[in-house]
């Protein structure tokens, strides 16, 4: 039993992703197929890139994974799979893998040029369907990644957003905004040791302040507060609320993260 | 093969339901996932429960149901599963598994404390992916359930509004509204045998009256019906559109189903 | 290992299309259930007819497609399935099934009448539950067609916008808006051959003329493009933006293409 995962903006009020798995069930039709989240925003690149970075460490090795936000279909932007210690990943060639490849150590790099595993005709603006979808069964089935097409030497990387060390603390800023509204920043959790005392100064429309505790409910209703996330970052939420909407963060929205000093009044 | 449901209110905007099935693909690679609903408001244990009181008994016998709706994810609720004869239940202890479990012989309930069947290191933030996932997977490999924790004598149970008889007839309220706008109400179908002739009083903003009928076209299009629902209760509906914008009722809207005399004017 | 595919407008906020599967799963539980798409508007026919009829080419042969936008629950209209030499499509008999059926060679058509293969007791408005999930999970199963009921000659067909020739082009219309805004026309793309300097004439609430070009980036962005899309058919869209707001479309819009002559000032 192998699995293949699946990272979109396709949405699902359309039949897009169910055609992805049309095709992926013509031809591994013992595979299961995960979705990470279909409900990305229209072409971005990086909401997708952090969605599975976040997530494939939780897979079974082997699998597959597939992300496609690809607002360059049909133009010369290469398709390519990347195979690791863990998996296989499956995307366009604009940096959606990159993030969740950043600490994997890769084995080959392939672009995704030999027409056999592919539904034809390809479309012109569904490679998802046509491309991605039937070379990640192939793969499932073990194809070797050297037949999909010719060795590359590299994949385009997303830049990530590295913390500055600050006389004042550490300096970051909100790379992910989750359903619940909770603000995910670009510190990782091991910054967090030894944090007795911490807090956090977030600078939205207006600068607030939060205790760093290790749940939400630390804090009493309504208030803010920063944890450490389930992705290995701090987030920055609000007890029984949102974070987004209350201290009206956004992405870029820049978090100092102190420590060793007593939380100043707000 | 073995099912797992899920019901949330993670969304399906984020990874949150990828990565819990990525960890229930590790450890049960041939269980079948089904998700009942991830859509759930934000911390509404109530509609949680109700969604998997109206929908377990579809599944086959030895479905394991999760049902993570947990705002107190990370404070000292606890977690537990629940033996009946029909399936286990998983989730915290928060009432959220109570309305399925109202009519269900139990036969045991545990603690989920064995570190053991968790995914390590457990979030403080997350334990739908690191403590009610794995727990899931393993009981449906066929773990006993006695090995995950203490046994515990109660869980908590939710209360529910009983229908109460008036004078009048029998009082109810409206307990859930659906994706159609249908009013689905406390008022059990067995309620609406020998009800010719019935009908409802609807106290939203203004009282509104409609017959007690077979199905919505019983009525012509954009009035009001009610109905005996799939779900097993009384239902307020509008032929072709929604009785929740149309007679603006909401969860907590009284109802009194009258019989036995002629439906007054509206 | 069978497949099924879901087409509904269930939405996913409650637990439908969930409760389908348990039953499904029930009956045939290796079988691989696939969701089309349950974000259909609520009695969205056409839309319905549309997804199904763009997809069921895409699964493996034997699929049972399952198809319920069921305004008339409950009432007259009669439920079945049809045999054809790729599958098996099931539904309510309003029209959703015959786009997808229009151009396959139909080998049976039978009313699904035979309460043995039905949950019992069946409701009055959940017949997706209750009839055509069980009957699909029982076909998948090899359960023969005229098993469930008495042979019909026909079914109900929705009629389709035949393009039309004019002297100054071909005349269609958009018939499917996608989550990216980009409106899918009638004009199938057998019409596009030999299209060197085609553009397309867009009667919005404003006239607009745009090239006929291979992929969304053949023109600059925010520019809108007429592309042979993935579903067979003509598309207008705008690169990297939402045909559906720029160019304020809607299903019904009318749209020419012209040929041969050089595209015009807009």
């Amino acid at each position: 039993m192998s699995v293949i995962t699946l990272t979109t903006d396709f949405g699902t009020k359309d039949w897009f992703v169910g055609t992805m798995k049309g095709v992926i069930a013509s031809i591994a039709p013992r595979c299961t197929v995960v979705d990470l989240t279909h409900d990305l925003r229209p072409r971005d690149i990086r909401s997708g890139a952090f969605a599975l970075a976040a997530s494939h460490r939780f897979f079974p090795k082997g699998t597959v994974h597939v992300a496609v936000v690809d607002p360059g279909v049909g133009s010369r932007r290469k398709a390519i799979a990347v195979q690791t210690a863990r998996g296989v990943f499956v995307g366009p060639d604009n940096g959606v893998l990159s993030w969740a490849l950043a600490r994997e150590k890769v084995r080959a790099i392939h672009a995704l040029e030999n027409e056999t595993y592919f539904v034809q005709p390809v479309s012109r603006t569904f490679h998802g369907r046509d491309i991605f979808a039937p070379v990640a069964a192939h793969l499932s089935r073990g194809v070797p990644i050297q037949k999909l097409g010719p060795a590359l030497q590299a994949f385009v990387r997303l830049d990530w957003p590295e913390p500055r060390e600050r006389r004042s603390g550490i300096e970051g800023e909100v790379v992910y905004i989750d359903r619940f509204g909770n603000a995910i920043t670009n510190l990782e959790d091991r910054l967090l040791r030894d944090s007795e005392g911490a807090f956090c100064e977030i600078y939205g429309p207006r600068r607030r302040v939060c205790p760093l505790k290790s749940s939400y409910q630390a804090v009493v209703p309504k208030k803010p507060v920063a944890v450490a996330g389930s992705s290995g970052f701090l987030e920055i939420a609000v007890n029984g609320g949102s974070a987004e909407t209350t201290l009206r963060v956004s992405i870029g929205t820049r978090v100092v993260l102190r420590t060793g000093s007593p939380i100043p009044a707000d």
